[in-house]
């Protein structure tokens, strides 16, 4: 009797990494998590990788075999099997195949985490019949994966789709990246929390939020008091929703795309941001591209939308063949 | 004897209409222009280069035979043969591919003026080796044309690839398009006659451009103004660079292109152009991006960019075959 093929998603994130086993026509079979705590080398997050990724597959009932691992991760390089300088992990450059070879004997691929997550939402998704359309990833930070002629946006050197540091505020909010008024310093979780603060500093307007300290609140926890009626909470997402849509319209005109498809733990808010920023969208778009762009969720079960992404890229490069070929 | 095939280029712009017979290596064999005379309806445009196309053939020494037309037009629509509400002239929807046929019984295929010159660049001038490059069109407006993957980006409805309508200053100038702060009304010949009078409007700094009326300022007078040292003009270029610069950062972040290839009117003032455009961007891309993308000028002889690329359209379509084959 033949064993089930399957493949490890990976998902580093800026907190938490996040692996699963996706089969061919991606169902996740099974799923974890483990603290990416990025302050720490990265060949230790590889370490607590590997183990965990041996107790979720002793986990799965059947016979089934491990056919390849793709990866998702920011700042990841496709061609060269890389992570090199990410913005929100203190790493500086990690050989993430060599790291994973140490452990596994099969294809290993990688890409940026918002890529991974375009091509989940092409194979199994919300862009199933669509060869031009955006993914941004609204976690932590602000990603993108860009498809455009049915095909993943890499540039010259892999690292295109960065939509998170374009600049949408000229001279604004510090970001991470060293520069000022990047996207991601505003549409992303941590663009909230700095939204509800710039509120709570700069208006009388009452609100649960007050009570609630910089480093313990989150997205989450904003759309919770957005949902109750608090009206600090409504405005933050308000204002999200007005600065992404300003960024989103021009990458309509850059790229003209069918669709965005907003995923992530921001994107969680459902309507709270997907409403407003379909609204802004059309009031701020150049006329030839009104009405043309549809703003989606993710189509992928359970948000789990960068996992199987990652899956979905190493389905991809297997059915493909391997790179060059 | 047989002759040899020729195909007609013809750039729509907002001013002048430049048509030219270009061979299958790149070669123009004869140009001319015409006024576009934007207020005016399409169709007598068409009259006017049928004879216009008409009187360049018989200028041709030697037997030659029509093969295709290739046109680049503002937010010509690949897809539909079309041009469709172009911000910089008066007409909503014209259907070129039949104002043509009235008068040509050959292939015609139409692009955006912009994508048409990075076909150019792409088969016969600086970009004949890459697979991921931009081309910034600065005329009178402001165009782009992307390659990604070796492919134009045309995006889901064909009119991807419009730069000059993402927004550099929120809240700026006004555009042509109807909208505020369109990077095409800083980085474009008629963005640099405004910026001229608004430091004439802003400083002391005495300069011979106080004698210029708006209406009669060129881009390409500023240019010699600043060669002479004339400090306003000087400055009107190192703002306009540092406008571009920033909208470039962004668009690196978007594609990772290997080279950004500047070209058109105000592109002809050279290094005093590219050189401060290289350096602000070089201040302002992400740190991934840093001493990798090439800042250079047009490939094309002559600075026919645009013909070029409008004959290089047609050829590439008649290698490849009729759309759709």
């Amino acid at each position: 009797m033949s064993s089930e093929g399957l493949c490890l998603g990976v998902d580093i994130g800026g907190t938490n990494t996040v692996l699963g086993l996706v089969d061919a026509s991606g169902r996740l079979m099974g799923e974890s998590s483990i603290s990416t705590c990025a302050h720490q080398p990265a060949t230790q997050l590889f370490d607590r990788l590997h183990k965990a990724a041996t107790v979720l597959g002793k986990s799965l009932s059947g016979r089934w075999d491990l056919r390849g691992i793709g990866i998702g991760a920011p700042n990841a390089n496709y061609y060269r099997g890389t992570i090199e300088q990410p913005p929100n992990l203190s790493w500086d450059h990690v050989d993430v195949v060599s790291e994973m070879s140490r452990f596994f004997k099969v294809p290993v691929a990688v890409t940026n985490d918002a890529n991974a997550a375009a091509l989940g939402e092409m194979l199994f998704g919300s862009a199933r019949s669509m060869k031009d359309f955006i993914v941004v990833t609204l976690g932590t930070g602000l990603g993108s994966g860009i498809v455009a002629n049915g095909q993943l946006v890499y540039g010259a050197d892999g690292f295109a789709g960065e939509m998170g540091h374009t600049i949408a505020v000229p001279g604004g909010r510090e970001c991470g990246c060293g520069r000022r008024g990047c996207l991601e310093a505003y549409a992303s979780a941590n663009g909230v929390r700095r939204t509800v603060h710039e509120l709570i500093a700069s208006t009388m307007e009452a609100s649960e939020l007050r009570d609630v300290p910089f480093n313990e609140l989150t997205a989450k926890r904003v759309a919770e008091s957005a949902a109750r009626g608090d009206r600090l909470a409504l405005e933050t997402f308000d204002r999200t929703a007005r600065w992404l849509a300003a960024s989103l319209a021009d990458a309509v005109a850059y790229f003209s795309p069918q669709a965005i498809i907003l995923v992530g733990g921001v994107a969680s808010a459902g309507d709270l941001l997907l409403k407003p920023v379909k609204r802004y969208l059309e009031a701020n778009v150049l006329s030839v591209f009104k009405d043309k762009v549809a703003i989606l969720p993710s189509g992928l079960a359970n948000g789990n939308t960068a996992v199987l992404g990652a899956g979905a890229l190493i389905w991809n490069e297997l059915k493909a063949g391997p790179k060059g070929s």
